[in-house]
């Protein structure tokens, strides 16, 4: 893996997310990268990430992570697909039109959980990524997001 | 509106959710009521809760306020569907199998979001909620969640 990660080629303005902006100093912080053909995140969820089971995570943090980590995937392959070398060029950033998540088994909250995205497609702006969410060997959930590239001028 | 929220009938070992669990003193705390037919939830975000724009909050945390929004209004329409009186039984909890979002518009982190959802079916234990989202008069999002009744010996 590439010791920097999809996040640190945002540029500043655009790096204050709760999810993912290394500059969010209350936020999740995640860190997303390649391994192949795949972006890989992990994350370990802090005790308090409970959901309505105390031994659990809630939902809305495996959506946070599926949004931020999809978005993250759509950006670095926006850029690969055009040639893009982020260290000279900053990652342009896409947003979320939609998110589809299908919860399949509660997630431990005190085991560390692995995204892995996978671009189905890009078309223009449009980037569509699956995501799948494994913690302790067994996948928990899949989520499917549509992300839209930023215009230049926004 | 009802001075007690839906969350407020969550049983204690049930209210621990970093979304909607009374007794998270680390989380969102959502309150949600009834308003005729529809279930209202207002919530003010923090400033940290920025997205990719520093003026907008994160797609997480919309998600995480519909997918608690939607599952305790599923519990309180499943409770009222069977004429059970909460005051007397508490509500029994609901988890989400799959939730779905179209975000619409920006949502600013400077105006307070109100949630909106509305009963779609009941079905035995599945309960699919609409939930939309609208800050300063403007719909922001829309959300559909499949919400399943736990069993009684979870």
């Amino acid at each position: 893996m590439n010791s920097k990660s999809f996040q640190d080629y945002y540029p500043d303005n655009h790096a204050h997310c709760y999810g993912c902006g290394r500059l969010n100093q209350h936020g999740l912080q995640i860190k997303s990268y390649w391994d192949g053909e795949e972006s890989v995140c992990q994350f370990r969820p802090h005790p308090y990430h409970t959901g309505g089971f105390p031994e659990n995570v809630y939902g809305g943090l495996i959506a946070s992570l599926m949004d931020c980590h999809g978005a993250g995937t759509a950006a670095a392959a926006k850029a690969r697909s055009e040639g893009i070398d982020p260290e000279t060029e900053p990652f342009k950033r896409f947003v979320t039109a939609s998110l589809k998540i299908d919860f399949l088994a509660p997630t431990p909250v005190d085991a560390t959980m692995e995204l892995r995205g996978k671009v189905r497609s890009i078309d223009g702006r449009k980037v569509v990524v699956d995501v799948s969410l494994t913690a302790d060997e067994k996948i928990r959930a899949k989520g499917e997001a549509l992300m839209i590239q930023l215009l230049d001028h926004q």
